[in-house]
């Protein structure tokens, strides 16, 4: 499993503060702890204030590669931002995100390709987002073929089936599974990722839901998933749902994470 | 979920001491708090003491069913020990087990008929246990034609598809799951019921990697489980992966569990 640290986001109040300040010390503990967790990509998110995002995505990008040799996810929807923060990029990023809506694609897909970076593809399009397992299929092939027209091999591409809160329609837990393990059977090489949270909007015990998905969804198949490492629970979770669907061969992995205390809140 | 509470089992060392010594007020405290928590079953298991078996299930039937409406799972190897404790039990009792093994299937299914029961079979022919999903789902089929031989509806019969530690072989906890699915498709109306807790054998921590492979299950469409479920975490766990695939309208049940207290430990 491939893990998107979510934890560096301007929308949290302390990390849009520590942004606000220029706050590395702050910023530069966020990551290394996350690193240390387990992640495997760090997000970066300077959104909350519109009108320097650029700037404070910049400060991001190097305040954070300046002491973790972890790639990033570029998140933002503006493609000006991606762009600023691709530039300043050492190594490998990973752009979140693209839709299959028309500009959307056209004015993202270019900068992945010109950065040899890899990107998350939201399964929305021009009608909005999808209910059923099969408009997330139907819109996860346009992402691929879309990709690969601007020469981005499906590995790597990250379509993310769009996860929708259960608390409003109980269908979607069971749409977004039947839709990973299809995206997986009908574009092989693709990466399937989730940004987990969503599932559990208006419930209570959000970690409890969140962690329960995650185990049912790496058993459907997903390869990556935007959590929050430093959750005990969670990455506990995580290392017995790979141990149980053999990806974890001799549960080295899990024995591993249990003799370092990871289990334990 | 049907949930099969697995805590009145001989072979648990104060539980085989209580039944020794007749202490009806321990075993009918496990059987109220097993009901309370939930449990739509309640195993009974006298196993400990062979020479006198069928003494003891008769009493531990007797003794149960004097607190509490819900029907017994009459647990033994022995026929003559199953026929002693259905004799005596009160409303649709469910056998556990018979296999596709001749002889176990002979001797068991014509006393599930007789007594209008229901009935466990485990995934195991004269060949042993099975290795892959493919094995699982044919003797799964032996088992259904075998009970329809003795008028024993599909939906009367919980097929276990075997679950085996991981900690030996990687593979057996998506052979199951994957049997379970498989299993659901090409016998409709049959239920699938799991053991849960052979998958963590050999392994730290066993009560997560039991809760993560229920929930695992879950999304895979099993019917019912011989758990714990005095267990906080393991039912809170499925209480959460029910709300998550759409068995639980508006999270009702969800809900209902977290305002009564029961997510925490």
């Amino acid at each position: 499993m491939i893990i998107i640290g979510e934890l560096i986001n301007s929308t949290r109040r302390r990390v849009g503060e520590a942004i606000a300040a220029r706050d590395a010390a702050f910023i530069q503990d966020l990551a290394v702890t996350q690193a240390e967790a387990g992640a495997d990509y760090l997000d970066v998110n300077a959104g909350a204030r519109v009108a320097q995002e650029a700037e404070d995505m910049v400060w991001l990008v190097e305040t954070v590669q300046a002491v973790t040799p972890l790639p990033l996810c570029i998140d933002s929807p503006s493609a000006a931002v991606i762009e600023a923060g691709l530039a300043r990029h050492r190594g490998q990023a990973l752009v979140n995100s693209f839709t299959a809506e028309p500009e959307r694609r056209s004015a993202v897909l270019p900068l992945v390709a010109r950065h040899g970076a890899r990107a998350v593809g939201l399964t929305i399009d021009q009608r909005g987002m999808p209910e059923s397992a099969e408009q997330r299929v139907e819109i996860a092939l346009t992402l691929v073929a879309a990709a690969a027209e601007h020469g981005i091999a499906a590995s790597d591409l990250f379509v993310d089936p769009l996860v929708r809160p259960i608390s409003s329609e109980s269908d979607q837990g069971g749409a977004v599974l039947e839709a990973v393990g299809a995206i997986k059977r009908e574009s092989p090489g693709v990466n399937v990722s989730l940004g987990l949270s969503n599932i559990s909007y208006g419930l209570p015990e959000r970690r409890l839901i969140n962690r329960v998905f995650l185990a049912m969804a790496v058993a459907a198949g997903v390869d990556a998933a935007l959590v929050d490492p430093l959750d005990h629970r969670l990455m506990a979770c995580l290392r017995a749902a790979e141990a149980l669907t053999g990806r974890d061969e001799y549960c080295a992995e899990y024995l591993a994470a249990y003799r370092a205390g990871a289990f334990h809140d």
